[in-house]
């Protein structure tokens, strides 16, 4: 016992952390400062405040409490966004789900997650009717004027009839516990069913505020929203928005156009997305470009973007920060933060420093990378090992799932599956996924690493390296690779380019030219090649 | 019960807030980046955490455990810096204790917060040397061989030996509980004896978000360390610039050519400081300034600052932010956030607008002004009532006074004793303290209000009204002044002056000339100035 032990929490000095705290406040001290546009469509922030009590009210009168689960289907717009304060507002549990999932998984996810209502984006209706056939769920169809998209009607009730229903001042409460859930996000499922991750208030409100300190966002960022918001509830950012009055532009689909005229049309400071996105941005047809004057600030995460695409972009006036996290992690938890004493480092040394994932952020307590037995690795930037993570931004847990929970916290930590090494100064370089690591004649052999050799070769627009069974050696690298508009290349002239950057038994041993299967975050679907072969 | 209410807090997912993780991270991200630079001494972030490491070990290494409270009375110096970070992380709180207090108020301290060790820089020795006469208490003694002082001594353990018989690589624990005390801090103490403010690690952490967030701090900043870290802990800022690896210039002294030789020599971009520093600087000599190119952010709180001192500054280059906070609120809880809406306002009413104290920071979840029934006065910017504030850096409570802290929260919200007006967009304007009121005639006078006006008057350097007994009236106003170098003014010139400006029962009806008496953060000492009419 001490002196200090002797004061009890009141509600004056113990508030729930919580990303609901800011929409409030921001309504309050800049209710005029356009929260959200979408085409034609603008909100103010107490216009959206109030739209998000609409729908929390609306939901309430329907029942929904506590703890039940509201699930919606919808690309990047409005009601998106209203969603992701609306649902927690009425004291249920956002579940966002990936729009390019199968009517069967889909299915699935409202199974698991008994979500009690399920709002439906007018233009993924036809998916959404085969997954809620025989399922008791109140639907609220999205019609969205805005695209001129049919309102395709799967259910009785109109979002807009709605929420017009709902109070524009409706009383509302904080959570009464910030370790309460605020979403539910499942896994990609590359492989079994998608397990259901649980976020919390408290974890949201940390990397909201995480966030803002290691990007170095200021007051009124203008954001376009082209990260899906239903992956990781769109890295958290419509939340960091809130607590810095920004602007969120909206936007269906993503591409050089959009991006440009965004910039053009509303001053867009910062965006995100995954390195395809840098590509295509990278890539674009002169017309489709428009010009700027300014810095724009690009966070992206996914895969490892190539060097070569990390500096044709930054050429254009787009500063990337590469960041990595898992879904677990409520997207990025580790940030390759730019330290200016690489400021003078001849070009191609920047782009490698500026390739690495980085280190843990401000609200990542531990970043670790572990041998098979648990132990660090040297921080050599060559030893290979599991990265682990701890921190506030470590999911609740995996719903209904207490065996898989209990795996991924193994002693303590969270398991991240993710191979790679550890830089001075606590900066972690992925080397790939525990499961794409090729093991060759007794060797590891990267995939990322040959990928970033067959991403320098001047036709190749896009490249992902599998393992593939060989007699001989165990495993052997597949190539597969996108060729740029116009461009040719040849299987043998791609295995002579790599074997002039590679060891010799790193190169691929076999060249598939086409497209690659992506997945509704631009990764590349390596399960889907492996299936290939 | 619902399908979230099953999970487990685990060191995976749930880590205790606190500051201390900044200083971890950025020692190991940024270690040859300048932590802190004193004169010709410049301490590295790897330095500074060693040294840190080193305090930390050497105080367990003397006995103090966790709860146990060591005090420091000294300047804003590395080794001040140093005991922010290496106090806590024996476990022990940090007691700042007040420069400017007499012997007897710091025997006060010491035995009512039971200090196990004493570290006492060497210029304040005598007034320490009287404090621990008779006391059983370790003393560390710091000789500052930068400033040539001489090592007065009134212990028999050095400093600099002391830490370093201390591990540079010690090992030591992130608190268990974030609600763990930090740190412990006196409130002035202008009626009776001052009281024990208990801070913990989870505020300390969400302030110094906040002030990231709301100040639109970047990474690296250049932090003058003007406002006296005994003090709120300096705004706990010294946690901050840990949190963004800045580098924190420390200071013995504040004056104009402090000021300015720091932007000068390190390109200082933020500093902090009572409104009379803001007056120092506008009012320099000439040859006490020096140029710069850039704008200086200062953060600005004691009083509100007269509008003309702030448009004054402004043009010299220095943007002002006012702040107001109080002991009880770990410093600032509300900043003046400007509003760009209100960039086109003329001159004049931009003042007016930077003079307001403004809304709730990111980190306050609730501020109120409450009528003397508890009811919210209308946000008309007319009717006063008293502040209320409500959020996580709010004290645990006063240490061993549980009456003085139930008082203090009572129904939930913290008393701030602040006499204010609620202006729409939730900003506040501080009217007075509840007892700086003059009352006369029955009609209220704020004395903020005449001084207002007492410093638009171009021989007045600085103002303070208190309360006059009157036989007629009750209380009348009676005004305080210092007259700038060189100028002068007569008591019936102030007076007509006044009543210019002011409605006749408002004005002073006497004027006393002559210097006004400051507590060590340069509020005017008004009880002081009450016993003398």
């Amino acid at each position: 016992m001490s002196i200090y032990d002797d004061f009890e929490k009141t509600s004056a000095n113990h508030v729930a952390l919580s990303p609901l705290s800011f929409i409030k406040r921001t309504a309050l001290m800049f209710p005029d400062r356009d929260a959200v546009i979408y085409g034609d469509r603008c909100y103010s922030w107490s216009q959206l405040y109030g739209r998000a009590k609409q729908l929390a009210s609306a939901l309430n009168a329907h029942g929904i409490v506590k703890g039940d689960t509201v699930a919606i289907l919808s690309a990047n717009t409005p009601e998106m966004v209203e969603a992701h304060f609306g649902i927690p507002m009425s004291g249920a549990v956002l579940n966002t789900i990936n729009t390019r999932l199968d009517s069967d998984t889909i299915g699935y996810i409202l199974d698991h997650g008994e979500a009690k209502v399920f709002i439906v984006d007018g233009e993924l209706a036809p998916q959404a009717a085969v997954a809620v056939a025989e399922r008791n769920i109140l639907i609220i169809d999205i019609a969205d004027l805005q695209d001129n998209l049919k309102p395709n009607r799967i259910g009785t009730i109109d979002y807009a009839d709605f929420i017009s229903k709902g109070n524009v001042n409706a009383d509302w409460d904080m959570p009464a516990d910030e370790w309460d859930a605020i979403a539910l996000n499942y896994t990609s499922g590359s492989t079994g069913r998608p397990k259901g991750v649980v976020y919390h208030h408290r974890g949201a409100y940390l990397m909201s505020m995480g966030v803002i300190a290691d990007w170095g966002l200021p007051r009124h960022p203008k954001y376009l929203y082209t990260v899906p918001m239903f992956h990781c509830n769109g890295w958290c950012h419509g939340w960091t928005m809130a607590a810095l009055a920004g602007t969120i532009i909206c936007t269906r689909t993503v591409s050089p156009s959009v991006v440009y005229n965004a910039i053009y049309d509303h001053g867009v400071t910062h965006f995100g997305g995954a390195p395809i996105v840098l590509g295509m941005i990278l890539n674009a047809h002169d017309n489709d470009r428009k010009p700027f004057d300014y810095t724009v600030n690009v966070m992206t995460a996914g895969a490892p973007p190539p060097a070569a695409v990390l500096e044709g972009i930054e050429k254009l006036g787009f500063d990337v920060t590469q960041v990595y996290g898992l879904t677990e992690t409520y997207g990025h938890t580790v940030m390759s933060t730019w330290n200016s004493d690489w400021d003078n480092l001849p070009q191609d040394e920047r782009a490698i420093m500026k390739s690495r994932q980085g280190a843990g952020m401000v609200h990542t307590d531990g970043l670790r990378v572990v041998d098979i037995n648990g132990a660090d690795v040297p921080a050599d930037g060559k030893t290979f090992g599991e990265i682990l993570i701890r921190g506030n931004t470590v999911m609740k847990g995996y719903l209904k799932n207490p065996q898989a929970t209990s795996e991924a916290f193994a002693d303590g930590w969270f398991r991240s599956e993710d191979l790679a090494v550890m830089h001075a100064n606590g900066y972690v370089e992925i080397k790939d996924r525990l499961k794409d690591i090729i093991i060759s004649g007794g060797e590891n052999i990267s995939s990322v690493e040959v990928e970033g050799i067959l991403h320098r070769h001047p036709s190749i627009a896009l490249a992902a390296v599998v393992a593939m069974r060989d007699e001989k050696w165990g495993e052997v690298p597949c190539a597969f690779v996108e060729l740029k508009d116009g461009a040719s290349a040849t299987e043998i002239e791609v295995i002579n380019f790599c074997r002039e950057h590679l060891a010799g038994f790193k190169r691929p041993k076999k060249v598939v030219f086409g497209d690659l299967p992506k997945t509704a975050t631009g990764k590349i679907q390596k399960y889907e090649l492996r299936g290939r072969i």
